[in-house]
């Protein structure tokens, strides 16, 4: 699957001026038009529009030297061709989730989000500070991408149900929408899995093509409608309990790159999962709401034996993954570590402030 | 106590050549030399790294262009006069907490942490998407000063003492180092509060000028060695349940620099606070161990009793504050409304996922 090559017809060059206000002569320089596809709808709130992010803060930063173009799902290719349009050059960039490529390497999916696994804040230990960035490195090199994390929907939703689940056997037959290893533990309980693009899932539930679907969280799925078509929400998402979204370069094309830019992109892929995780948080809140007072939503909680049981599968999903290869068993331990450094931090931190502030500011 | 000034003797301008790996002809360009004060000892983990990260990042990515020197502090000017020198342009940028500067104004203390307010997440949530940054933006221009939030530690620990909390009574007589609004609730409560710089803290309670003291988490007070002179260590850090840390910039420097310098230094400071929590958190779990395990120190829960008065004192405080003027007012109500929304989507978010996870992995 190592599908190294050479970019040849990518990058578009042509001649800018770059601007300045220090006080230096004008300065001849080159733009390199980039191509970013993803897997996402046009300018899909949190999903695109951190693909559009990131794209304008490199080109801004760069004064123009990078100057990338956003292609939403469809426009250039379909949205789980975008890692090998990648990966081959075709296309310079992608802005996705890199559980979507499991298929090529199921240690994919420990980098967007496992079931039970990290939160956003403690994925972000895991890539920064724990080995986790160097071993997505390694994986994403077998096929000439370099990637990064660029975005974090946080705790998302369990999804959208017709009707209630009450015990472990109500997911028996369900066809549902999961995407990454959720769908995996989602078979084991005897449900059908699929992973749909989130432009297919509106129509798949409203032909009754599948029963229920997860998407994101409440901001993105009033956007989608589903309340319009279902009408349990549940939570918490205990298959996603953070995912990272993530931008992939073509490895060639970043290893050709100055270190200045190089630091730019790094920099501005931080930066968007910095604000995206903030604005998943800031607007889920009032979307909510308005799902619960205008459309009549009813908000439910899996049962905790329910959670129990889906938790106990999931580690079953975990240990048999990390059984493929060397590599997936490394990103399995360094996970696993990883997790436990985080709740064993989690009850003091987190954890323990938030029980603290609900003694004054009880659950609603 | 506006003071505008024009930055004279600031920044130095000397030539300088920038590289560049794309085929355009060599760049004469200018080199602008920045001093950035701290209030912090010289490379202190976390907090004087975080000066460093972003200082690097931004001469990383400006080839040089923005060429940053870090003072740590004492070096230039006295920790705390780190605002000052920034805001008359006797230095071009500060990193520190602003919440030593509520002694200019009180609304200082809602950008880095007040008492029972907002964790990391739910600040970055309001910072970026629910109005926050706006109105620092309005607070730090009356005194010259371009805010950013550069680097967050997370949840602290509530401190270091020498005899067990257990009832609300034991903090009255007690001499504690405490800075920002959670001083004042100790105030409130009997304590004596002061807010020594970081450097100060260890010989202050070694010689007993202080009798408890607090300072960030297990990675950081490890570092400066309180178990050596305290024995319990108690959590959770009620008072800074995420200490957002932050970059000034003289704003006449601010307001002259190119669109891509701009987002340069904005995005630098928001790449180091993504990278900063995530080493808080992944550093923590181990320095807690090594605390337990290596140096015989009791970790001790605040008692319920305890907590649900100093979040009721807190509360007070934090109403009294509002009441300063206007500004304080709207900065005040603005906050309250991100907890509220943090808070209603917490239940389904970040702390419903926590809380089905201990389902499966119980507290130890």
């Amino acid at each position: 699957m190592d599908r190294r090559s050479v970019i040849t017809g990518g990058a578009a060059v042509g001649a800018a001026t770059a601007a300045s206000t220090l006080p230096s002569p004008a300065i001849a320089q080159r733009r390199l038009r980039l191509k970013m596809v993803t897997t996402w709808p046009p300018n899909f709130p949190g999903l695109g529009t951190a693909a559009n992010d990131v794209a304008r803060f490199i080109s801004e930063a760069t004064d123009g030297e990078l100057d990338i173009r956003v292609y939403a799902a469809n426009e250039l290719v379909p949205p789980f061709e975008s890692f090998d349009a990648v990966s081959t050059g075709a296309a310079e960039l992608y802005h996705g989730a890199d559980y979507y490529w499991q298929g090529k390497h199921p240690a994919f999916a420990f980098f967007t989000a496992v079931p039970f696994g990290l939160n956003a804040a403690e994925m972000n230990a895991w890539l920064y500070h724990q080995g986790g960035q160097e071993l997505w490195d390694e994986l994403a090199a077998q096929f000439n991408v370099k990637p990064f994390g660029c975005a974090n929907t946080g705790v998302q939703m369990g999804g959208w149900y017709n009707r209630e689940i009450n015990s472990i056997d109500d997911f028996s037959g369900l066809r549902i929408r999961m995407p990454g290893l959720g769908g995996e533990v989602m078979r084991r309980l005897g449900a059908a899995a699929v992973a749909l693009p989130g432009g297919e899932i509106f129509q798949s539930l409203q032909t009754g093509a599948i029963d229920a679907t997860e998407w994101v969280g409440p901001w993105n799925d009033l956007a989608l409608g589903f309340y319009r078509v279902a009408q349990y929400y549940y939570g918490p998402g205990f298959h996603e309990p953070g995912a990272l979204l993530s931008m992939g370069m073509n490895l060639d094309l970043w290893n050709s790159l100055s270190p200045a830019h190089q630091r730019i992109i790094s920099m501005a892929a931080a930066a968007v999962t910095d604000r995206s995780f903030a604005e998943f948080n800031a607007r889920n809140a009032g979307a909510m709401r308005e799902l619960v007072e205008e459309h009549g939503v009813q908000m439910r909680r899996f049962p905790d034996e329910v959670l129990r049981e889906v938790g106990r599968v999931s580690g079953e999903v975990l240990r048999e993954v990390a059984d493929h290869d060397d590599l997936t068993r490394r990103v399995y331990d360094s996970f696993l570590a990883a997790r436990q450094n985080g709740m064993a931090w989690g009850e003091w931190s987190e954890e323990g402030f938030a029980a603290a502030r609900r003694l004054n500011f009880p659950f609603e």
